[in-house]
């Protein structure tokens, strides 16, 4: 490994960091704390996010910090990382010591939104033209779940995911990895309240359907008429009253036995249904 | 909280701990770290769980370690413990230290195997008699992954699981939380090899359906006829070509922008493709 060598393979510059103090990357130090408080940008973690937010229209890396000993084995990935957005790499015990956790992956990006937000509504009126399908999520909590329902989404053609305040972050770092980088793919429209989102979609002309245990059809019966909103609720709660008095309302057929699903497992029932529906 | 008094309304003892070292909670000891080697019994954590386990044909608790201030949250519960099982609590400094780390929930319950297993064939001929499905797990090597396979096997009454000797252990502590607790309810059937695996399934006349994204067909247009065996493969890798040349391979509609599904998620997608077409 020669620093200088790779570094001449490609435009971004490899810069050795030998102190955790070190404030050039700062960004990186304490993540597993900053995971949980408000922050700028994002941690994405690994070759295949990494590689995700490469290929990202939406986003873009600012600094990478890798493992030493792993740089010849990504050099191909690292080919595509802009000139302006430094390299620097660490051994494993100092890069321990600026993540304060065990990097087991060894590449770490931060990460930050690129280009310009077009807005709620046109993004929404782009969506019900190509008459897309969007994920509409309302207070959920769980990060694995998070990132599961944009992993899902992705693999179903959703064109959105909406989330009201109360829904844990997207780019919280364990999200991220669990959608495989999809949250750099899938744009996300951010609402205050359940009530904005529900407005929005119908002055768009989507085809709201809010998801039950109790929903009043089977989900696949359901034949979709233009642009669909697949609303979930909460983890354990589900959605609430007075958002399912205001909804078409359905419900996967599961057995009697069992209590439900996981929010992003039914969230993939359906897409899949409505993704194989608008194919026939 | 007065212990004597719990003991008073139900028949299992109820015995405070006050010293980690006790020989009587042993089998707590170091949770953690004995998760992941070799072990008798599993440890199952959390109300809903040992919920499930207390109503499991399969399976029951030897002993039950709560947290002192959660004893009398759970008094209903704790009313349908066996007898002769005991009930030991204590404080969270004390139960910390025996788990070996914050045991959050504050519920944990040890448990075995409970009645005669009926040995594979005779489970095999019963399922197969009903046109029940049942999931095949191949090297499946994550246990949230293997827990939420039982989670969605269990909501679209899946008869068994298979699981080969590579697939990670369902009752590793992980595993049985994510599975809602439904390792404890549908029958697990082990085989040394794929291949005595697909043999037994042969013999049994289950229609065998491998799942892998260049399956020859797709799940929904599958008309499932008597017993299916849904075989699933290791996360990443998935199915080997051996095990796809001597099977009928079937592959999930998605974008060909991504590359693949979770696991338990192409799970929970086939096995409501045939529990909606069964129920037609």
């Amino acid at each position: 490994m020669n620093d200088s060598t790779g570094a001449a393979t490609r435009t971004s510059p490899v810069i050795a960091i030998d102190n955790p103090e070190d404030e050039r990357i700062s960004v990186f130090r304490n993540v597993r704390e900053r995971d949980v408080v408000g922050r700028n940008g994002f941690i994405a973690e690994g070759t295949v996010v990494l590689e995700r937010l490469l290929a990202s229209p939406h986003f873009r890396p600012t600094c990478l910090l890798i493992l030493k000993n792993r740089l010849a084995g990504i050099e191909p990935l690292l080919h595509s990382v802009p000139a302006d957005v430094p390299i620097y790499i660490a051994d494993r015990s100092v890069m321990n010591l600026i993540a304060g956790f065990p990097v087991h992956r060894g590449v770490l990006a931060h990460g930050e939104p690129a280009g310009a937000d077009p807005g709620i509504d046109v993004a929404l009126a782009s969506l019900a033209v190509r008459r897309k399908t969007v994920v509409c999520l309302i207070g959920l909590a769980n990060h694995d779940n998070m990132g599961a329902v944009f992993r899902n989404a992705a693999a179903f053609e959703a064109g959105a995911v909406l989330i009201d305040r109360s829904c844990c972050d997207p780019f919280y770092r364990k999200a991220i990895r669990v959608s495989v980088g999809q949250v750099f793919h899938i744009p996300i429209l951010r609402f205050e309240t359940p009530a904005e989102m529900l407005a929005a979609l119908m002055r768009h002309g989507f085809e709201v359907l809010a998801l039950t245990p109790r929903g009043g059809e089977a989900v696949s019966g359901f034949v979709p008429n233009g642009a669909t909103a697949l609303v979930l609720g909460t983890e354990g709660e589900g959605l609430s009253p007075d958002i399912l008095e205001r909804t078409r309302t359905a419900r996967i057929e599961i057995s009697p036995q069992v209590d439900s699903l996981n929010v992003a497992t039914a969230a993939a029932l359906v897409l899949h249904h409505i993704f194989t529906r608008k194919q026939q």
